[in-house]
């Protein structure tokens, strides 16, 4: 039956710790990282939203938020073949067909596939390096899902500011480093950064990401968060991290 | 003699708790905040150089500069009189006539009072307040201090922007509902953001200011630093602060 068999070649089936919910992964084409986890927790969204992720890799966010918000419809966009298609999987796998749809396409024509201004809520983990920099992952699925590629930053940002509602926020997770890239073309795009939230790997150590919400139309104003460490002095999970994980 | 009775009516001479330095206050006038303390701790300045202080109000960040870089000549500019002739008689009061320079003049014109692209380093804790926002402070002297009356945050970047020589490095601190405009007026301007150190006040808390370095002509590539607490989770000041404060 296809349902015992949801795994292809070089596949495994992960523990999301979370509800019971399983994930799909392939070491050699995309396994979800910390900073995935960290940006679901990191979302807000009502009920009734719509919530759409640019750039869903493997599923994991958009499987995750539907545990972590009452979002009445979470779509996820991603151009890779293999990745919309272990995505998809996974959805059917946690049985959240009717709630979370993953779209194989390209976001640069995201408001084509699912509406300009229909969304209340944008999510992105977008690729980090830019075009030309970093020593290029030699997988092409690892390279277009960690360098600017299929896609650039800007691209992301006016994605997002194309599909939300007057409002509506965007949630994105960055490295530290493109931080000023990130402000920049947020208010560029008519989306004001109103949260912020730096990610260091433990106290005292310089945080090598940040979780950023922008809110379209919203007036110029931020708010800095606590920040988040994700081990503590002793070297074990934060008290943050080990209630992410439950 | 003048140099035994260096106040007026209404100051008082507080110690700077460092290297025996002392300062001209008033409390109906003026009075540094820890803000100035932390700026002046976080600028890097080198062996030789011009540093411009932008809004020197009564010296204190020039004259603690004076023992904290090797900097040879140290320039604070001041618009408002009663704040420009404190600093200059604190200045006088140390002994540091000889490498702190305090000019009353308009920053808008900064670039008159010290030359064009002379600066190798510029500080400057700015109004933090919009124009017309928030609870104008009754006293003029404190509400020029405070609030975007005299100049703009856009005022100071550029002004800023004007003296430094290209790689010479902006040393702001501004309330953190700031920090997109001020990331964003520091690259449109060529000073592109280098170092962002979050100050909070304890553990937990969210952070009220930051610190940043920019440099001019410097490439896109922020790195954040560790987070500044003020008080430690007893109360007590923070390990950071109790090094400061000797």
């Amino acid at each position: 039956m296809k349902t015992e068999t949801p795994l292809r070649e070089g596949e495994r089936l992960d523990d999301l710790m979370r509800s019971g919910l399983r994930i799909i992964q392939s070491r050699s084409a995309y396994s979800f990282g910390l900073d995935s986890v960290l940006l679901a927790h990191f979302v807000r969204a009502g009920r009734g939203d719509l919530v759409v992720e640019l750039g869903a890799g493997n599923g994991v966010i958009a499987i995750l938020l539907s545990t972590l918000v009452p979002a009445a419809r979470i779509v996820g966009i991603e151009i890779q073949p293999d990745l919309a298609c272990m995505a998809k999987r996974s959805v059917e796998l946690n049985g959240l067909a009717g709630r979370v749809e993953i779209i194989e396409g390209d976001l640069l024509r995201a408001d084509s596939l699912v509406g300009r201004e229909q969304a209340d809520v944008v999510v992105s983990n977008p690729p980090y390096m830019r075009g030309g920099s970093g020593a290029r992952n030699p997988n092409p699925v690892m390279a277009i899902a960690r360098h600017e590629i299929a896609c650039t930053l800007e691209d992301v940002v006016r994605a997002a500011s194309d599909l939300l509602k007057n409002g509506g926020g965007l949630f994105m997770v960055h490295r530290t480093e493109r931080l000023a890239d990130v402000i920049i073309e947020m208010r560029s795009r008519g989306l004001e950064p109103k949260r912020l939230m730096m990610v260091h790997p433990r106290p005292g150590a310089a945080p090598g990401l940040f979780l950023i919400e922008a809110l379209k139309g919203g007036h110029p104003g931020l708010m800095g968060m606590p920040p988040l460490y994700v081990y503590d002095q002793d070297g074990g999970y934060s008290a943050t991290m080990r209630g992410i994980y439950g």
